[in-house]
């Protein structure tokens, strides 16, 4: 039987350090505020917009919500994009996406300020990853995968790591952050041969790309460190992961599982971005 | 005996191109323009200066030197960019580094303008190759790798592809260039360990690390495409790959020689760069 890396600890371990940092911020008058801008009711968008605002407010973080149509203009949302740049009480910003199709997604994104994109989704944030810099916010989610891999012990140097996915979001990033942990990475995703004998080589597996238990117990063997980055539905409207979590648990050394795994951990990442955001600022 | 990818033909094809378009160019007024930027008087520049002033002359493509002391500041160096960036006559700018070591490398890259940085040096241009957006200018040598697996007719979608080095003037830029062209990638480095059986997993091999003959006949094996990007001196001081090119070409399907390689298609890519630059401007 696997370890179950479950993501409350680690999430506890950062919010409480997330907490103390708010605190003494708060208490030199520069409350710690993260904006969040939504377009549209999505109830995925909603439901975590409410999980955020709950976490964010016991850590002692403020919210200050943008909400606008689904049908607003690319205008409006660059308007809001820009008053949240040009106030100096508001630390990041965290923005839903996809946003809708007549919007020039990239534009928005690069329109927001390097300093208060906690949440990686500006070219050059994007460029800071890819450097392997450093400085500027790796985007959350991959984030929280490093922390989720130290929580637990697990090293990086020397070790095979195969990512799934090569989405901006996650897996090009979480790849180019584990290479500068001395990784070696192999991206693979919908075209790549072999797949189930591309994972098997892997020490540690990321799985990132939305579809429902697609990796079952021919993907992975003995000894193997299992990440499971998705957000899915399955057949009976129950939550899971990428991965079928019954058939791999057995087989590996260590498994996310989903609800309870890397979810709550990017929530802290984008928190604790807040607070490194109001410091730099500050 | 493998087939000899030489960089000939590849960069002849690209050069016809070039010139043809840089005449087409010319006659309308706008003699296409490359800024050559040095600091300093490292052999291997000069060298390149040399070369690259030669080919653009051929294929009518103006060039303008600008020769900086090593002990130049780094503003006088940003000047010089500055300069670059405001005369509308220059299209494209070629900057040799690495800068010396009193100089923020970084800041002179980014200071230059995205629609003139025909090497992919900003963090623009490194956001764009990372997002696989196809905007802006891939950095010359990486794009010149899949010039010559393009000329070649060797195909990238599915095949596994090993990336030695890891760069931000190769390594990197041609693992998500191939990733783009749905490869599958890994990225591997001086801390990988076992590298010999990684590289012979791979279909295609990149090797961009800039050690003499260091990847002999352990790493290779039969069907497999090589790309040699490294440019080493021997013992006995004779140019030379990262490749021991005498015990590998007779194991693999196909092999960049060292000299006439990839030199010289990296010569063509440039220019190529710099005509387009000049198309868009103009």
């Amino acid at each position: 039987m696997a370890v179950r890396l479950s993501g409350k600890e680690v999430a506890a371990r950062l919010d409480e350090e997330t907490g103390r940092r708010a605190n003494a911020l708060t208490q030199r008058g520069n409350v710690p505020t993260l904006a969040i801008v939504r377009v549209g009711q999505r109830p995925d968008d909603l439901s975590y917009e409410r999980t955020v605002t709950k976490r964010a407010e016991r850590l002692g973080i403020a919210v200050r919500p943008f909400a606008l149509p689904s049908d607003a203009s690319q205008e409006e949302l660059l308007d809001v994009i820009e008053t949240v740049n040009a106030d100096a009480a508001i630390h990041g910003c965290l923005m839903f996406r996809p946003l809708p199709r007549h919007m020039d997604e990239k534009a928005v994104c690069d329109a927001l300020s390097p300093g208060k994109d906690i949440d990686g989704i500006s070219a050059a944030s994007l460029a800071s990853v890819f450097a392997g810099e450093g400085t500027g916010f790796a985007p959350a989610t991959a984030q929280a995968c490093l922390e989720m891999l130290d929580f637990h012990g697990v090293e990086l140097e020397g070790k095979r790591m195969a990512v799934i996915g090569r989405s901006l979001v996650i897996g090009k990033p979480v790849a180019m952050m584990a290479l500068a942990r001395n990784a070696t990475v192999t991206l693979c995703h919908s075209k790549t041969r072999d797949l189930a004998n591309v994972m098997r080589e892997a020490d540690v597996v990321i799985c990132a790309t939305g579809r429902a238990k697609a990796y079952g117990a021919e993907c992975f063997g003995a000894g193997q460190v299992v990440l499971d980055v998705g957000i899915n539905f399955d057949e009976e409207g129950n939550l899971c992961g990428d991965v079928d979590f019954a058939a791999v648990e057995p087989l590996v050394s260590a498994i996310t599982p989903v609800p309870g795994g890397l979810g709550s951990v990017t929530t802290s990442v984008t928190l604790a971005h807040v607070v490194r955001a109001a410091e730099t600022m500050g």
